[in-house]
């Protein structure tokens, strides 16, 4: 059995998320199905992370244990000729055995892209989370400042999550300040792991202050808490995409 | 009775054109129906020009006759909460009664976008031709240079039309060459006016230079002949994009 590592573009708009669910299309369940033809049974794909339904990704990385035949330039492009338009494989590698796309990975990158104005383009809306009050990006930005570093994330934390401990090290959070109803505001997040939902809870918190809402202090205070009731909403899985794994 | 401006972005993929049709959603249909209750009655609006279906608009023009007493800047308000987030009014304007988003209109710009590379994005796919052989773009410049200046344009005009004359001004027509899989090549054109499919039939013959079926002094020999049969296939809708209209 070889290990391939497959690289993963996506439109999360249609699906219920990276993992199979009972119920709905996932992006990990297509992927199971156009493999098995070509490995002459089912297979099972080990994600780097799992995106939430809606949530959308540059580069996921998938790992699977593989029996076929086919060289791996020539599986990627079987690959795309079946899978939806809106998923994409942008590399399949062969890699060492021990290598694995969720326990190998030490860092990932997402993005979460805002835009800040009375309306949205019909060719971002898909992409993008609308606030239509003004934002102070700055205070934003200070608040921000407070998360990078090694702490226990426990109050951006979504419930359901089984992980045993909820430190992570937040290694850069900056934010890209975009224009008008076409050019998105981006937050870039990068760290050695994340929390479940912990990214869009973050967002849904700075906004609470760049709305206004909150000062930039009380991020800090959220964050010592440790109690996800003290923290922003949730903001919409729309907006955020996995830009890429670090191994 | 008060004459509006109403300029519009929309993504075109889900809907049969501008044109109302005896069956699907068109985007005059959409306006029309938002208007009337602010009209106090049925309203007809005019665009600047059918785009048809699939294909999208970043700023087309529309004209309406307004009986009713909203504010321009609030009904603009009031139809971007009725309309779907795939249509957008960005703007209202109160203008002459001599002023009619067709007649008024003494030039038009498209763009059409073309990925060439052996996938596309999941984030682009929905807004480009994906045409995976290597496209010759310095072969599709010279041959485009045929097409600019005053023509009879009857080679690349779509069937079922009703215009008089087939004369057009080409005022330009380049080309901006993307990259990769995320990064369409462009084309803009720029000129007078346009016949049915004219964009999409030029793009159509031009593909054909680029992949080097044909020599790009075939193009000069089409546009001569006057004959449709001769020219390239009309290229697919959802890369064309009515940019702007002008007056």
């Amino acid at each position: 059995m070889r290990n391939l590592k497959i690289t993963l573009q996506y439109d999360g708009t249609n699906y219920v998320g990276w993992q199979r669910q009972a119920a709905g299309t996932s992006i990990q369940g297509l992927l199971e199905e156009a493999l098995a033809p070509m490995a002459g049974g089912a297979v099972v794909v080990h994600g780097a992370g799992r995106t939430d339904a809606g949530v959308h990704a540059l580069a996921q990385i998938a790992t699977v244990s593989f029996g076929g035949a086919l060289e791996a330039p020539t599986l990627a492009r079987a690959l795309n000729a079946v899978l939806p338009s809106d998923v994409r494989v942008l590399a399949v590698d062969e890699v060492p055995h021990e290598f694995h796309a969720r326990f190998s990975a030490v860092g990932k990158v997402y993005e979460y892209r805002i835009v800040n104005a009375p309306i949205v383009s019909p060719f971002v809306v898909r992409y993008a989370w609308h606030v239509s009050q003004p934002l102070d990006i700055e205070a934003m930005r200070a608040a921000s400042t407070e998360l990078v570093g090694a702490h226990d994330f426990a109050a951006f934390q979504g419930a359901g999550s089984d992980v045993g401990s909820s430190e992570r090290f937040v290694r850069r959070l900056e934010w890209d300040v975009g224009r008008g109803f076409e050019l998105p505001i981006v937050m870039r997040i990068e760290g050695d792991g994340f929390l479940r939902h912990m990214v869009r809870n973050i967002v849904g918190t700075l906004v609470e202050v760049g709305v206004g809402r909150w000062p930039p202090s009380r991020v800090a205070d959220i964050l010592a808490s440790r109690d996800r009731s003290g923290a922003g909403p949730t903001a919409p899985a729309l907006g955020l995409f996995l830009v890429r794994v670090e191994y």
